[in-house]
């Protein structure tokens, strides 16, 4: 029967059907973003009765999957950003992970995301079982200058801004008796800012979490001493922490020089 | 405070930031299997104790999570084959998943995969917690024609077959008190056949599954009776069920057809 | 001096220079179409007074340059077709020219046809010469299947149909006496076919070139012959020759089955 | 006749078969290196009977042709490196030349190239008519930073010089009544500093341009003055220019600031 199986494939050759792979190597010396989004978290958190318009137990699981994406890939990823339900995890521009195949790097580190956030999902929702498997998608971008890579970055923290203001008035008007269309129709064309204003909302009191999103990064100071410490010469790594801070402006990378360190 | 944010990056536009995004749209009108692999799988089944050479819960795992992909993505996704730690999925000529942008394709189908073999691990390993948290990748390949595709899933089933003849003689002469480096020798550049003759393993015996691996599909059969007792008029998805069939040679597509039916 | 050269240089290898090549491989078992089109012909027939709405001069000048092009790359370009200053060369699916690399494929077709279009220009305009060099520029396009390769064909003989019945109402306008932009407004949103009619123009008395395009392509049934007699066994290329027909339909392809045979 | 044409692609829309067209757009932000090369130049410059190992005649039509192409593309091309028959163009950071699109621009700059090679052709060969149509083709490189971007051309520099020296050696060895191939024996694993001392060659006293290849670009000194007296506000072109200089080296680059200015 075996033998049956081999040749009937006799004039295929692996080669043949290999030929159709093809690279999609990303161009050396660039940053590359790889970006993963929730699909369909809108319904997700509502099976899973997010509090709105910011749930902190869901940010703080989706920075702990973070964390653990920069721990695993503490060689090639110096940088995660995130907000909401998604995230940007900046590849520094030497690495060579996965020879820098697009398809191979996102979906693995889609994967681990993935896999911590189902594993570690109870110690955030104790009393709240998974209903159904979550999961997210992935794209790479590739930046080909420090400049460039920091305006992406601010970008995704304006837009932070501007979904948390836009939510925060919707929520508000919610909660104080509108349909969610009613709502929607009355914050159509507006000015934000003034909005806020008129519903009261005491902006600046909102957890710097919501209102900046989250910046993970290796903390190197105390890592450096440890390692004088014991004398041991390998490359530390360095703590991963979870910050919420402005990282439009230049203070944070002045005081950070070695997080984009070339 | 926050008019700064806006202000600092009045310069950049979102537009131009997003200009380095680059379509990786794959051709349209041709199969696309995306093929996802188990990351340091060889690590992974060792660490939780995998019946060698091949573990039939792993394995129903792997096969749970294909039929819950073909359940999630019915209208693309019309069959997958598994083998081991890898699974291929094949999307019709005619999908327009994601827009067949390649990155949020595989990234998608890979992060539920996942998703799915976490949620459900411990229906499969009931004794066992996970250890860490496991993790595929992915990639994505284009055939232009059906005869091509098939050559592909030869290919694979051909690979099965190959691996198991040699995974079956490794783990008998291990069995038998050789070391891994004994029995590694012992199979260099021999004929595998004969060795599984001096070995004395009934090849034929051990279960089809290891043998042929599982192929994932819809039966339509049944769901066009219920279609018609009803008079409902939408599309039967079919129940999706896991065979371990020769698809090599002819007879499983002249008796599937609807499977690649173009 | 020359050692300094070397030196100043030791750091950076070619390899890592190299790296940043990419390769734009076209996909395998696929046809290719390589069009090209002249850059400004607009203002190149005008320059080199052109006979409105059709210069024959111009259009044999392009067939004869898309005849040398399938006599130099006999092994992998089957059909040509060609209207105006465009033309579409078809490269068969089993070709590797040059790798299937798109640049490559692309730029050495367009470069023997503009260096073909200099040498013979003046053996179809004798008393104008090239006033300054025309140019190409081309594109490449797969189709995973005839047939949709045939919908390509039959896509740009509707646009040489549409363009010709555009360009007669036009030019006959501009004859009696109106401005271009007269004849322009007076052609907007109408229906050609109408107009035509009403210009009186006996449109299938026009060459049937100009309504029909050009195709380019194996002539195999004589050389078959001459094969035959000197009893030689290599492979017969075959006369190349233009004609003037109707590649929509089928006739023209089941009495040619040879030229797209896979 | 004609509505039949259109009647029977009824269910082929054109964009349909522009779905399979695809994007190969270059990354924005980058430096472009369009490097050309002479297709078979070896049989072309014995047929028409180029010096060896240089001929003056043969280069200065090289370079011609490339100021013919930096005036051409003056708002993006700013600079070229040629040497025998191969020529880099180098694109600037900020070009949107054909959108970035890689096929299109690299072809259209090989075709025009090609053109005033063949039309200029006789200003260099008075007595000798070109036998056949000389074609090129080209490919695209993208390098992310003005480091790299010159890491590229130092590299075709020195290959310009390992070049010109194997070659100075082996055509005098064939000078000296060597064969061919005896010649190349001669020089294999050889060092080539040491033969061309053994073999006497004044090699510092070979014409510059033999030895170091041939840079294009835009002189601004002149035009800025022009510009000034005539106290015209458009941006002046700068007159484009040939030189012979050592491109590898900080010098050249530090005099001439503008020429990859960002």
């Amino acid at each position: 029967e075996l033998g049956g199986f081999i040749e009937e494939i006799n004039n295929v050759t692996p080669e043949y059907v290999r030929s159709f792979e093809f690279d999609s190597k990303l161009m050396p010396s660039t940053w590359i973003v790889v970006r993963i989004d929730g699909c369909h978290f809108h319904r997700f958190s509502e099976v899973h009765e997010f509090v709105k318009p910011n749930d902190d137990r869901a940010l703080n699981l989706m920075n702990l999957c973070a964390v653990a994406v920069l721990e695993k890939f503490w060689e090639d990823i110096v940088f995660a950003y995130g907000v909401s339900d998604e995230y940007s995890f900046i590849i520094k521009k030497t690495s060579n992970l996965y020879q820098r195949r697009a398809n191979k790097m996102v979906s693995a580190i889609v994967s681990f995301f993935t896999s911590t956030y189902v594993m570690r999902w109870n110690e955030f929702f104790p009393q709240r079982e998974l209903k159904y498997p979550p999961s997210f998608d992935g794209r790479a971008v590739c930046y080909p200058s420090t400049e460039i890579l920091r305006d992406y970055l601010s970008w995704r923290q304006v837009d932070c801004h501007i979904n948390n203001q836009y939510n925060s008035c919707f929520w508000k008007l919610v909660a104080s008796g509108k349909s969610k269309r009613e709502a929607q129709n009355s914050l159509k064309g507006g000015q934000l800012q003034k909005k806020i204003e008129e519903l009261a909302i005491d902006y600046n009191k909102l957890p710097v979490m919501f209102r900046q999103g989250s910046s993970v990064y290796r903390d190197k100071v105390d890592t450096v001493l440890t390692h004088e410490e014991n004398g041991n010469s390998f490359e530390s790594k360095g703590k991963v922490i979870v910050e919420h801070v402005d990282i439009i402006g230049p203070t944070f990378w002045l005081e950070h020089l070695n997080v984009l360190d070339e």
